[in-house]
C-alpha cells in the first residue's frame, strides 16, 4: 500500500470520501472546503487502520513520518510549535469510522501538553488555571483511553479534591487544586512527557479502540462489517475552557426527538466538548445563549442553516467557541427518533428540500414499527415519582437494576429490566442493549445514554436530577420514595416521567404526517401488501393499516374454540366416513359464520383462506397426560368403563402420534386422505361468499391448499373444490369469483413449480415451513437448542426465521417464480410467512418479482414503506 | 384416426412393430416374413383398443368392416368359409399387448363353430368326436371369457360327465358324451350362433380384458403404463386335437429354470394349446417326442434353432401339429429365472451370439438380487414329505393357506404364507403376489403358476401329483401325512421338494458365471460401487461382493452396544465440559478399536466414516416410560433418592426432547455445540489409522460431517478435525492420507453447494434425509399414514424412499454436482442413501456424474450391474 494514502489534510478531502476518511474526517474536509471555520487538521485514513490490523497490530511503515509531516503543516498554519515551550501546538486525536458509531470509540484532547508546554500555554494565555485544567484533562483522558486506567480512579481523586476545596463542580477548582490534582493523576498514570510519543500512543489507541468490546457489540447490533477500520482525525485544539466567553456545544438543526423545525441544542461555557457528551455537567439549552452570547448564537444559527441546506438533512453539529470565536468541530447527519424521522422527512419534502422518494428513504422501516408502539394511557392514574428529560420516546416497564452486568444477565434471560445509573458510559453498552429502558440522574438530551437509546429506539429518561442514585447500594431515592433493585418501575421517554409500578398502554395515533408519508409509499411501491388475519377484528385492523387483501387466513384456530373442539374431536374419533361426515356437518355451520365475518370485513379485496393445515393430533389431549391419568384411574379403582374411555382416546392419540409432526400427516395430506374435511371447508367458504354476494357485496375468496409437494395433490384437490363451488353456485344461482391456489412451503414444490403451476391460480410462499425444510431445522427445536449458538458464533449472520435466507430459501423462491410463470405467465405470487413483514425480506420479494407480501396487521405499514424503498433504490 | 391403421395382415408386419401390433402379433408377422409355417391371420392394432377406450367402450367405426375384410382374405388363403356349412373356417382370437403379460389376458379358440358348422367340420374331417370336442371348447371359452360364466360351472359339468362315463380325462369322452356335454353347456351359456356376432363379441372381450383386475394388478407390479392397450390376433385354426398324431406344445430354446443349453419343452397329444397352459393335464417332456413323433420332433428342433439365432435370445415357442404337420403359433423372448438369465447371457456371449454388453443388458438387476437369495442348507436333516416339479427356484417357508383371498389378507399383514392349490389361474394372482411361495398338485413347468412365479422370482413347486389338495376343507394329504391350514411348510423351488416345518438357510454360491459376468460389468461401468457397513464383518462381506470402498460407516450404532450405552449416557448427563470429556475418554478407546477393525478389513480402499448423527435423546430412556415409572415408584413408597434419580433422568430427557427430532439437534449441530464429541471421534479414527499404517497397511479414512446446511458449519468442523489429525500425525510420526467431506442431505446444502465445496474434499448425498426434507415427508410418519394411499391413488408413481424422485430430489442433486464441481473441479461425489442400491436411482447417479454409489453389502452386485447398464445404454 502506498503510504501516501495514509494521510489527507482536511483541504484534500470531500464528503464523499467517507470510506477512506471516516464520517467525521470527510465532513471536516467538506466543511473546510466550504470555507467554514474548522481548526486545521488532517485525517489518517482507514487504510492505515486496516493495515495496522493486517500486520498484526504493528504501526504501518511510514505512517508516523507522514503524521509528523502533517504536524509540521499544522505548525505552519497556526504559527505554533508541537512540544514548544512557547506557543505550544495542542491537538485533538479522534477516531472516526465510515459508519457512525457515536461514543463507541475514543478521543483524546489537548495532546501535546507536558510539564514544560503547560507552562508555555499558561504564559501565552495568561491563564494558568486554564492551562492546568487542559493538562489534567489530557492526563485523565490519556490515562483512561491509552493506558487503560479506569475512569473511576480519576473520578475518586476529583471527588476528593472537590470535597477538600469545598466546590461542587470541577470547573470551580482553583489553580492550586488543579496542580495538586495533576500530581495525584500522575501517580495513577504512566504519562509520557514527549509529545511525539503521546501522539503515536494515541493513534495506536484509536486503532485499537476499533476492536474494543463495546465497539464490536455496537457493530454487531447495527450489522456493520468488522473489517472497515477507523480513521483518525488530528486537529489543532481550540479551547472552550478559556473562561466564561468560551464554551462548547451541540446543535441539532431540527428537534431529534419529535422532528419539529426548531434549532435544538445545548452548550456549556468554560468547558471542553467531552463535558457535554459525557453528561457530567448538565448543559444549558441553546435558547439561553441568545441572551448570554448573542453574537456566538447568531453565528451558530447561520452555520446550522448553511449545513442543513448543504447536506439536505438534519445535522448534528459540534462546536466550540474560544473567546466568542466560533469553530465547527464536527457535523453529521443527526440520529433521530422514529417520530422525528417521519416528521423531518415529511417536512423537508414539503419544503422542497428533498423529493418524496428521498423522504421515504429517510424513514427506516424500524421507525414505522416504533411509531406504532403502544404508549401510556393518558387517562390512567399514575404514581409519578419524579421527572427528567424525555430523551428517547416510548414507555418501558421493568424491574429496577443498577448495574449493566445485571441488566445483561437478567435481560438476556428474557426478564424485563430498567437500567438506572447516575450516568451511562460506553462501558454500559451491554446493559443498555438488554434493558427495556434507561433512567439516569445526570446528562442532557445529547448525553451518551440519550444518543444510544434513541439509536436503538429504547425509551430513555435522563437528567432526573432530583433522584439520588446509589449503584453500590442498589437503590435510588427521590422525594422521600425509594426504588430498590427488583421493584417494578416505568419510564415515559416521551414526557420524562418516572412512574412506580406497571402502566396501562394504549395504541398510538401515528399522526397525519405518518399517514401521508405512507400514502406516498403506496403511490410508488409495486408490491401489494396483504395481511395475515384469522378473525374479522384482525381483518378490520389490517384494512386500517392499509392492507389491500388477506394473504393468509388460517382456519385451524377456528376449530380450537371451546365450543368447537369437542365436535372436532368427534370428527377425528369417527370410525367411518359417515360418522366423520356427521361431525363435519356440525362444523360446517360454524365455519360458514367465520367466513361470512372475514369476507365481509375485507369486501372489495381478496381473502386467501388456507384449508386445515395442522396434524389432527393437535386437537387431541397429550399422550403423556393420558398415560398418567389412566394409571391413576386404575390405582384409584375407577370404573372399568371410564378407564376404557380414556384408553380408547389414548389409542387414537397414539395412532395419530408422529415422530416428526412438522413433516407428517398434515396439510393437503389430510385433505387427500379425508377429502370430506376440505369439502366441508370449501362448502363453508362458498356458501358464505354466495350469501354476501346476494347482499350485493364484492367478495373474493381465494382457497389455498397447504403443504403441496406433488402437482397431483393440487390437481386432485382443486378438482374437488371446483366441484363444491359449482354445486354452491348452481344451488344459489350466484356467480362467485374465486381462485384456487397453493402454498409453496416445501422445497419440492419450488423445484417442481412448473408442474404445480398447471393447477394453481396463485402461489403463496410459506417461508416459515420452507425455511424449516430447506435448512432441515425444526424451528422450535433449533431456537431452543442451537440457533442462538450459531448466531453468536457467526455461523449464521442472523436468524433465518426472521430475515429470509436469500442464498438457500431465496434461491428456491426465485426458481419457483421463474418455473411457475414460465408455465403460467402472470401467475399471482405472494409470500405469507413471517418474513412478509421483514424489510430485508420484502426487498428480496420485490426483486424476485412477487406480486404481494402478507404480514401481521401491525406490520403492514412497515411493509408498505419497505416495498416503496425497494422500488426507489432498485436494489 | 385412419381406420387403415386398425388392421394388419401378418405379412404386413415386422418384429419391430410391437407397439402397434403387440408382441404376439409382431412376432407372428416376423415368422410369416421368415417363411415359417404360421397359419394365416391378421392383427387388430393397439390403436383400435385405445380408440375403443377413448370412445368410452364403443367399437371404433369401420373396425368390424375391416375385420370382416380380413376374414375374406383368410377364406381365400385357406379355401374355407367363415360360417360355412362345409369346410368352415375356424379362427382363434387372442390378445397380445406390446409388453408381455403372460396369462393375464384372454384367448378364444375354434371361433366360427355353431350347430351347423360343427356338422360340416365333422363331415370334412370324418371325425365327429374331434368336431364336437372343438365345439364344446369354444362354448366353454366363449362363455367364460366373453360372457363371464365362471370356470368352475363348466368344470362341474365336465366332472359329472367324466364320472357318468367312467373316464379319468376329458379327451377320453366319446361323441355321445360330448354332445350331451354341449347340451348342458348351452344351458349355462347364451352362446351366439352367428359367427360374425361371435367374432365381434370376442374382439370386444379381448379389448375389455386389458382392464380386468388381474391385468391391472400385473401392470402395476411390473410398472407397465395403463394406456398402451392390447392388440388382437385373429388367426386360422389348426388343430392339435385331431387325434394322437396331432398335438400342441411349448418349447424353450434353453432351460428357463437353470439356463442350461438344452431344448426344454412339453407337449400333449390330441390337445389344444389351452390344455398345456392351463395345467389341467400334466404334459409329457419334449424328449418323449423324439421316439413318439420323430419327424415332428426334428421339425420343432429346427424351428427352435432358427428362431433363437434370428432373435438372438432364448425363445419361448408355442406350436401345434395337426396330423404331424407343424405350425408355429407364437414365439417370444422366454421368461427365465435369475439363475437362467445369468447363465444364458454368459453362454450366448461366449458362443459369440451376443456381445458382452448385450449379455449384461440381458440380466436384470433384480435377477442379481435373487441369485443372492439364501437357499436351503444342503447338510440339514429335512422332513421331505413330497416332491413336485421345480418350477421356480429358491426356498420359501410359511403357513399353509389354500385360498388366494386368505393368502392376500394374511400376506398383506406381513405374515408368511405358502399358497397351496390344485392349480392356479389368473384369478389367483392377488394371492400369489402376497405368498412366499406356491405349491400345486397339477400343471407342468409351463403352467400358469410356474410362469407367474418365475416372473416374480417366487419359489414354486408344481405338478406335485401325489398330493391330494382339498381347498374347501383347507387340507392337503400326501403319503399319509396331512398339511392343515396354518401349519408351517417349506418348499424348495430348485429341487421340487416339499418339506414340513422351517428349513435352515445358507448363503448361496452364485457361481463362476455370475462372478465373471459381474467382472464384465466392472470393466464397463464408470461409477464406483461402495458399501454401507458399520462393522468389520459387514466390511468383509462388502469386499467379497465387490465393493471398492465404504461409502457410509455409521458410528452411532457403536454407542448402542450394551457396554457402551451407560458411558454414552454418562457423557450426555454430564454437567460440565470436563465431565463430558471424562466420559468421552472412555468412549475413545472403544471407538478406536471399532475403527481399527473396519479400516483393516477395507485396507487399500477408502472408508467414509460419518461422525455422530442422531439426536442425543435417542440414547436416553423413553420419557413416557420414565413418567410411568416415577408414578409407580411414588405410589409404592420407594425411597426418595431413587425417585430423585429417575426424576433427574426425566429432566434431562425432557430437556433433550424435540418436537421434530429429524430436523433437530443432531448431526453437525451437535458437533458445533459440543465440539469435544467430534474431536474424540476424530482422535479415534486417526489413532486407529496411524496404528495400521505403522504396521504397513494402506488405509484411507474419509471423515464425513452429517447434516451440514451452512458452509460455515463445515469450515469450522473441518478446522477442528484437521487439528486433531495434525496432532495425531505429530505424535505418531505417521502421515495419514485422509479426507474431510460432508453429506448433502438437506436442500440448503445442495442450493449452496458452491460455498460448501470450498471446505469439502468430497460430497456424499444422503438421499434418505434429502428426500424427507425435499418433500417435507417424515418417512416414519408418511409410510404409516399416507404414502400407501398416495401410491395406490397414483399421486406418486412409486415410493420416493425406494426409487429416487428425479423431478425434485434429483434436481437438487444435479444442482449440487454442478455448483460443487464449478467451485472445485474433480470434487469426489457419491451417494450413500438407500437409493444407492436401487437400479433406477443408480442410472440417475451415473448420468448426474457421480463418482460412486454406496449401498448395503448385499446390494453391491446389483449396483455393479446397474452401473454397467447405465454406461451401456447411455440413457
Amino acid at each position: 500500500m502506498d503510504s501516501k494514502q495514509y494521510l489527507f489534510l482536511f483541504e484534500e478531502g470531500r464528503a464523499d470520501m467517507r470510506a477512506l476518511l471516516g464520517g467525521k474526517g470527510a465532513n471536516l474536509a467538506e466543511m473546510t472546503r466550504l470555507g467554514l471555520p474548522v481548526p486545521p487538521g488532517f485525517t489518517i485514513s482507514t487504510v492505515a487502520c486496516t493495515d495496522y490490523y493486517n500486520k498484526g497490530g504493528i504501526m504501518p511503515e511510514g505512517l508516523m513520518d507522514a503524521v509528523l509531516g502533517g504536524i509540521r503543516v499544522l505548525e505552519k498554519k497556526t504559527g505554533r510549535t508541537f512540544g514548544g515551550r512557547s506557543s505550544p501546538l495542542l491537538v485533538s486525536v479522534r477516531s472516526g469510522a465510515a459508519v457512525s458509531m457515536p461514543g463507541m470509540m475514543d478521543t483524546i484532547l489537548n495532546l501535546g501538553l507536558n510539564d514544560d508546554t503547560v507552562e508555555g500555554l499558561a504564559r501565552e494565555t495568561g491563564d494558568p488555571r486554564f492551562a492546568y485544567d487542559c493538562y489534567r484533562r489530557l492526563i485523565q483522558m490519556f490515562g483512561n483511553v491509552v493506558l487503560g486506567v479506569v475512569h473511576d480512579a480519576y473520578e475518586r481523586v476529583l471527588a476528593r479534591m472537590r470535597e477538600k476545596h469545598s466546590v461542587t463542580s470541577d470547573h470551580m477548582l482553583g489553580l492550586d487544586a488543579l496542580r495538586e490534582l495533576i500530581g495525584e493523576y500522575k501517580e495513577l498514570t504512566r504519562f509520557p512527557q514527549d509529545p511525539d510519543v503521546q501522539l503515536e500512543q494515541a493513534i495506536t489507541a484509536v486503532f485499537r479502540s476499533w476492536n474494543n468490546p463495546r465497539a464490536q457489540l455496537y457493530r454487531k447490533i447495527n450489522k456493520i462489517p468488522d473489517d472497515l477500520g477507523t480513521a483518525v482525525n488530528i486537529q489543532a485544539m481550540v479551547f472552550g475552557n478559556m473562561g466564561e466567553d468560551s464554551g462548547t456545544g451541540v446543535l441539532f438543526t431540527r428537534n431529534p426527538s419529535n422532528g419539529e423545525r426548531v434549532r435544538f441544542g445545548e452548550y456549556l461555557t468554560n468547558a471542553q466538548g467531552e463535558d457535554v457528551v459525557a453528561g457530567i455537567r448538565t448543559p444549558k439549552p441553546l435558547s439561553d445563549m441568545e441572551s448570554e452570547l448573542p453574537d456566538v448564537y447568531r453565528d451558530v444559527l447561520k452555520m446550522a442553516d448553511l449545513l442543513e441546506k448543504h447536506y439536505r438533512d438534519m445535522q448534528d453539529i459540534e462546536f466550540t467557541f474560544e473567546k466568542r470565536r466560533l469553530y465547527l468541530l464536527q457535523t453529521r447527519t443527526g440520529k433521530r427518533t422514529a417520530k422525528a424521522a417521519v416528521k423531518i422527512a415529511y417536512d423537508m419534502a414539503n419544503e422542497g428540500l428533498i423529493t418524496k422518494e428521498e423522504a421515504l428513504m429517510r424513514v427506516e422501516p424500524s421507525h414505522v414499527e416504533k411509531i406504532l408502539h403502544r404508549g401510556i394511557d393518558a387517562t390512567a392514574q399514575l404514581d409519578v415519582i419524579a421527572s427528567g428529560l424525555p430523551a428517547s420516546p416510548g414507555a418501558a416497564t421493568g424491574e429496577a437494576v443498577f448495574d449493566a452486568d445485571v441488566a445483561e444477565a437478567r435481560g438476556s434471560r428474557g426478564e424485563r429490566v430498567i437500567l438506572i445509573r447516575p450516568e451511562t458510559t460506553p462501558d454500559d453498552m451491554h446493559g443498555i442493549v438488554h434493558a427495556q429502558g434507561i433512567l439516569t440522574s445526570r446528562g442532557g438530551m445529547t448525553c451518551h445514554a440519550a444518543i444510544v437509546a434513541r439509536g436503538m429506539g429504547k425509551p430513555c429518561v435522563v437528567g432526573c436530577e432530583q433522584m439520588r442514585i446509589d449503584p453500590e447500594a442498589r437503590v435510588a431515592q427521590v422525594n422521600g420514595r425509594e426504588i430498590k433493585e427488583g421493584m417494578v418501575v416505568s419510564i415515559d421517554g416521551s414526557t420524562g416521567r418516572v412512574i412506580m409500578g406497571e402502566v396501562p398502554l394504549v395504541n398510538p395515533d401515528p399522526g397525519d404526517e405518518f399517514r401521508e408519508l405512507l400514502g406516498w409509499a403506496d403511490e410508488i411501491k409495486r408490491l401489494g401488501v396483504y395481511a395475515n388475519a384469522d378473525t374479522p377484528e384482525d381483518a378490520r385492523r389490517a384494512r386500517e393499516f392499509g392492507a389491500t387483501g388477506i394473504g393468509l387466513c388460517r382456519t385451524e384456530h377456528m376449530f380450537m374454540a371451546q365450543d368447537r373442539l369437542p365436535v372436532m374431536q368427534e370428527m377425528i374419533l369417527a370410525f367411518t366416513a359417515e360418522e366423520r361426515k356427521a361431525a363435519l356437518d356440525k362444523l360446517l355451520l360454524m365455519q360458514k359464520q367465520d367466513f361470512v365475518g372475514i369476507l365481509e370485513a375485507m369486501k372489495g379485496y381478496p381473502v386467501t383462506i388456507r384449508l386445515l393445515d395442522p396434524p389432527l393430533h393437535e386437537f387431541l389431549p397429550n399422550i403423556e397426560h393420558l398415560v398418567l391419568e389412566i394409571e391413576r384411574l386404575r390405582v384409584s379403582g375407577a370404573p372399568e368403563t371410564e378407564i376404557k374411555d380414556r384408553q380408547n382416546l389414548l389409542k387414537k392419540a397414539r395412532a395419530l402420534a408422529e415422530a416428526n409432526p412438522m413433516l407428517g400427516f398434515r396439510g393437503c395430506r389430510l385433505g387427500m386422505v379425508y377429502p370430506e374435511i376440505y369439502e366441508m371447508q370449501a362448502e363453508a367458504i362458498f356458501s358464505a361468499a354466495a350469501e354476501l354476494i346476494q347482499k350485493g357485496m364484492d367478495v373474493r375468496p381465494e382457497v389455498m391448499i397447504p403443504l403441496v409437494s406433488i402437482a397431483q395433490e393440487l390437481a386432485a384437490l382443486k378438482e374437488r373444490i371446483d366441484k363444491v363451488a359449482e354445486a354452491v353456485m348452481a344451488r344459489t344461482g350466484v356467480r362467485i369469483p374465486y381462485k384456487v391456489g397453493t402454498m409453496i412451503e416445501v422445497p419440492r414444490a419450488a423445484l417442481t413449480a412448473d408442474e404445480i403451476a398447471e393447477h394453481a391460480e396463485f402461489f403463496s410462499f410459506g417461508t416459515n415451513d420452507l425455511t424449516q425444510t430447506t435448512y432441515g431445522f425444526s424451528r422450535d427445536d433449533a431456537e431452543a437448542k442451537f440457533l442462538h449458538h450459531y448466531i453468536h458464533e457467526k455461523v449464521l449472520s442472523g436468524n433465518p426465521f426472521q430475515s429470509l435466507d436469500t442464498a438457500g430459501v431465496g434461491e428456491l423462491i426465485k426458481m419457483a417464480v421463474s418455473k411457475g410463470r414460465a408455465k403460467k405467465p402472470g401467475l399471482k405470487i405472494g409470500i405469507c410467512g413471517e418474513h412478509g413483514g421483514d424489510p430485508d425480506s420484502i426487498r428480496f420479494c420485490h426483486h424476485a418479482g412477487l406480486d404481494y407480501v402478507s404480514c401481521s396487521p401491525f406490520r403492514v405499514p412497515v411493509a408498505r414503506l419497505a416495498a416503496a424503498q425497494a422500488q426507489i433504490t432498485g436494489k
